[in-house]
């Protein structure tokens, strides 16, 4: 058995991650940390009797020697710090926030207007998008684990994208539960405020996010083609799940059937992703609770027998596929345990 | 047409007066007051187009001659000083707060823990539940609006309790939507939080709903008899809505029938009491968006002829009959208009 | 006082409408039809009050003289037969369902797939979205009102296409309230399956709503401009409400602010529409309950000083906007009443 | 490995025991049955990548040799036959209907109205309440899986009852996600029939799962004692779970602190059952997606030092402990496995 221990425990992220670990054969919880709550137990925190200490970050500094893995789940900007000490320590590091994900550094100051603290680092992490990248996370040391919607988007798209068949402009209108916001008590979250509702957020101000798109899709085909990334989310009233409906244009010659084709050669064995038949449409409940991503390939007109217009639709559950389900996927690469263990 | 001032505007009970006076054919909106949110607009603080300025109470205070009528929709204990002040100008005054509700200020501090600094008006003041106490309401210049919960309890029960037919042990078991904890940001009415759950709240600790429990139904039969209520209240995963689930004793020789027919006398013509026939169960379907209360009279054993345990469930629109319809429909009698005026 | 008889009372358009004619000061029920539930009453249908009998269609035919207007609530292809018999008997209607909405009968034959059977009604009746077509309601004796999807996008849309400022390509990503699907028990619509979910449907199918968009869009500018609607609804786990978010392209030197004049200029003391200011996107918070229009337009790229893509979003009230809402506000203009009237 | 076969695997529960064998380390899924679906597969049923082929029953009659255990998922009256025919044929069969739970034939024809045909398999059959019947069930053949509403309430009061201290008269407001009506299409389950709503159904009917409660708890206390059960379940909004609010009374000198001590030590060691320390109340978030049930101890009126009433509320997924979960715990300790083995 190894022991993980994860810093910012006391998020949704942290939550789910205890739970997978409690399921995974090789895995138990180290240590869990959390700023607010440090000094509680974690069943004050949360309505489960899962009895854990709750100790400052600045202790697991020091119990380093306790813990095989850390999974961090600390807010951007906070955590270039962590990862400094835990990988300088040698304890092999899953990193959940933004900060290790962007290869560019100044592509990282330019989104999330903070100085990156740790270039060097930067260019050691690998990014955990497993499908896309398993062959550079074999034995990594630093895995940045991607963010949710882009998980969505990125796995949605890849194959196109990757065969040069993906247009200019992309239309990503996403749809993401409300644990998607965190565990936090702001207005636009109250349940009242929430619920029987929907709203568009970030609309045109250009989310976060579209950097992972753009990192991952437009070197996807090797030439570094360039998309211009329409992103709009929207916040769903329910608990958990994203649905990304993409608007896409491929050239001519291309049909549904030949992109359903291509997605079948290129997830060929993928455990975690579910191609739907022709017809079928991806919805949350593909997704929920696992750690899959469903597509749905549909030509905009089947009276057009080639080219044109297309919707992909890809639905993950964005704590698991988008979150810490796919960070355990990745340290099970990583340590070369079978890439499933504990995500049945 | 009369103004109607508001105070504490920018809670969900304000937003539905508003709403309210807006379909009221004899009322428009005076000012609004909000201390938090003075100096914005009406607009800026719930997704509408209803543009008003928010004021301070304390210039409130310096305009009542502006307004006919001012309804408070302020915390408990800080309705007291609010209602000296627009009472003694001389306003009428309709309080959504518990500060006037109950007739003896010991019980009241008991229950409240503060000491009520107007004994005098508390006397003064009617209990706005307008099917129980209609004939204390013509004219009224202060008027103590009830409690959501007890509403629901009070007119579910009163026609038993005034017959003598109510059993010394009632059982309450509530369930609310989360309108009812009003417009707050604390954890346990996140949406995800309170998203596909319920619980209980103030279980055995006597909820102060309760006070107005008794008041009500112990005088009802004219002999104060007294009851013991065992009050559960539960938050429900929906917006609006109260039901009430009731488990009461009735003495030998009382059918289920025969408490129909008790409560068809006793609510006869009432235009916001909805009696469902043998069979139909209370549910928020039948009162959410109205003024009504919808009530339902089931024997626990349909065996058993007569006697024995009897449920009642209730339901009203917490933010209407429980709140704001009910501030309106005890104005509407105060000052002599057609009863359901804007309350259809 | 009028009286409104309305067919096929029993999904929730027909619901819906009895609940605006019970505010409305001018109109009173008359009778009620439907087909499977002739002989009961309404309350035994709905949890409400509200005690009318139900009465076959074919009653109906013989009671026209009890009615000033007739409001058909049926599905489409059986719509035609009512009208020609209503509309003969020279009893005013107001048609909810798809049958003369289209102007060209060969268009409608190409999406509903039934010969249509009264052409030369088709050339009489009056489209009823009332922001665009008033000036032809005014004692129209047939009126057809829109869907719902059309509603939002019509409404969202036509200020840019009647300044010719629309681009070719249009994507359209609706989200609609569970009550749009009628009150239907099939399985997709049943509480466990719709709620935590969402899917997309009739994707790339080409939904019939379409057509009601190329017809009032395309016609917008004079000049019969065709555009390319890709248009794709989501089933959202909500009682009501549909949020249509808008993808477009307009020329050069137009910016987001340039469109909000416009769009103000064209909506000038329209009651049901609310532009929403710079940076508040449309929420289905803005509108459901009411039979309000909320706009919001966003610039996908700020960065760019003019012309681009942007993002146009719109939400209504299916059921009164997107319904019986605009079905009384069409009536009300047809007779010249208060455009208002009933729906404040 | 061992194989299962399932028969009726397309309603809810029979989807949950599919997920659940996936992560059993010993269990995986035989054959599958669905009369309705037959000849279909179980990813055309589901949202899931699940392909399985479904048989009718009378085929898996003919296949027992293919499988070690069977569930059987099928409604009371129709699973009879198929006990008969799978235990006959020497496989272990866990029965989730209510055909075996009651040991006494004639309470089962009073119950549900039907002849008992196997009326000596009843005797035979072991009531598979693993915590309070798991003496009887290592090496059991034929298991009756307990029902969902008496499950919460017979783990949430045998400690009380078995001690004695259960009170004649015990009133059990349950309320309970909507999976608990199967997987059906009628009317008040369909999604905005039941969102946004609660209602009480089956009052004073006697549900049927009251013969559970009195078979399990009049006979915890070696004496037989009768309880009168006072049971009203409502239709909750939530996808699963149910809570259970029992009000209980308990002699003099039984205090709070008295009766979680009790508990405690009932209750030792047990690794599904969840006991919350004072203060704290059941919810679905306890237990939703897990095995586990929590339970709650709260004194109705904390001054009162001792006896009186008692409100004690217990939560259980009804999908998991409630049903498939419980069948595999029941499986595990028939077959002589860990008693948590694929239900952490």
């Amino acid at each position: 058995m190894q022991r993980a221990g994860i810093a910012g425990a006391t998020g949704y992220t942290g939550y789910e991650l205890i739970a997978l670990i409690h399921r995974h054969p090789e895995l138990e919880v180290g240590w869990l940390t959390s700023e607010r709550s440090a000094g509680k137990r974690f069943n004050q925190i949360f309505s489960t009797p899962w009895d854990y200490p709750l100790i400052p970050l600045a202790d697991a500094y020091l119990r380093t020697d306790e813990v095989d893995v850390v999974f961090l789940c600390l807010p951007h900007a906070e955590s270039m710090e962590a990862v400094k000490r835990f990988y300088g320590a040698g304890v092999r590091v899953i990193d959940l926030s933004a900060d290790f994900r962007l290869k560019d550094v100044d592509v990282y100051k330019r989104w999330y207007g903070v100085e990156h603290s740790a270039p060097e680092l930067c260019a050691e992490a690998r990014y955990g998008l497993c499908e896309l990248f398993r062959s550079q996370l074999g034995g990594a040391q630093l895995i940045a684990s991607p963010g949710c919607y882009p998980t969505s988007v990125n796995l949605g798209l890849y194959p196109l994208a990757k065969a040069g068949w993906l247009g200019e402009r992309v239309i990503v209108d996403s749809k993401s539960g409300i644990s998607g916001a965190g565990r936090k008590t702001t207005l636009p979250f109250q349940f009242v405020e929430a619920n029987e509702n929907i709203t568009a957020y970030s609309v045109g101000h250009r989310h976060r996010h579209i950097a992972e798109m753009e990192q991952v899709l437009g070197a996807a085909n090797g030439e570094g083609r360039d998309h211009r990334f329409l992103f709009t989310p929207h916040l769903l009233p329910v608990n958990r799940g994203i649905l990304s409906t993409m608007y896409v244009e491929a050239p001519a010659g291309v049909t549904e059937e030949r992109i359903r084709e291509l997605y079948e050669e290129n997830y060929e064995g993928e455990p975690f992703i579910h191609l739907l038949p022709a017809g079928e449409q991806a919805s949350l409940a593909h997704t929920v609770g696992t750690n899959r991503c469903a597509i749905a390939i549909t030509a905009a007109d089947p009276m057009l027998p080639e080219g044109g217009e297309f919707v992909i639709s890809a639905s993950i559950d964005n704590l698991i596929k988008g979150g810490s389900g796919q960070a355990v996927q990745s340290y099970n690469i990583a340590v070369g345990l079978d890439e499933t263990a504990g995500l049945e």
